[in-house]
């Protein structure tokens, strides 16, 4: 298992133990973590802290040159809004732990010059269909639909 | 001039009185306006509060239905990641103040269904063409160049 997305499902555990939506993301700037985050929907009632925003957030102000040789890790495929922010950032690279459980604009990413991998890992998977089995009116919330 | 543009306008105005990026939104739902926000990227040190995401986000958790029948405003063109949101969320209508100063992906989101119309407000402009022309360096990191 790659040590970032290990770091990555961390956070996304962390989410589950707080009652929230396990999806966790790790932004990677020369080989380094440089900040980590988790959907905040349930712990701060956020509509756009999606885990891969919370990482960006907390990344804070960062320059052009660092996003554009960044590399954006989620345990799950970035939604519409996430993939927006990665175009706006020019993030080069975003490595997918799984997007068996949901599947964003990957495709459009790829248009737009993003290099997207998806692993799909199986713990990733495996905490994603056992939290939509347990609340699925939640999960639902957080993809619009 | 549409009274919900006006508010947006009020609310860049606001955050250029703070010393923050002048740019503004407000979601209107049933002919009401529910959320207003302005770009946080100074006031706050954010990465993702550019106007709509604040509005977004002050908004809360809204339901799927809401969302759908909503009309987003800002005064300037939404960028990628907005754009993204807006997608999301299944947004309906966005309504912008101008496209003259920057454009972000507006046929993409006709593309996808959004119904968006473009009133390139002389005050919008303005108010933008000043803010690009003091801080250049400020406006090239909110949009990632």
């Amino acid at each position: 298992m790659d040590k970032f997305m290990k770091a990555a499902i961390d956070e996304a555990k962390k989410g589950l133990a707080a009652g929230g939506i396990p999806i966790g993301s790790v932004l990677v700037i020369d080989d380094r973590i440089v900040a980590a985050g988790h959907n905040q929907r349930v712990q701060r009632g956020s509509a756009i802290l999606h885990a891969e925003m919370d990482c960006l957030e907390k990344a804070g102000r960062l320059k052009a040159a660092d996003y554009q040789r960044a590399t954006l890790y989620s345990t799950l495929s970035p939604c519409d809004m996430c993939s927006g922010t990665v175009l706006l950032y020019g993030i080069g690279k975003v490595i997918v732990g799984e997007n068996k459980t949901f599947q964003g604009p990957e495709a459009y990413l790829k248009e737009r010059g993003v290099q997207v991998t998806v692993l799909n890992d199986p713990e990733c998977i495996s905490i994603m269909e056992q939290f939509i089995a347990d609340k699925p009116e939640l999960w639902n919330e957080d993809i619009g639909v």
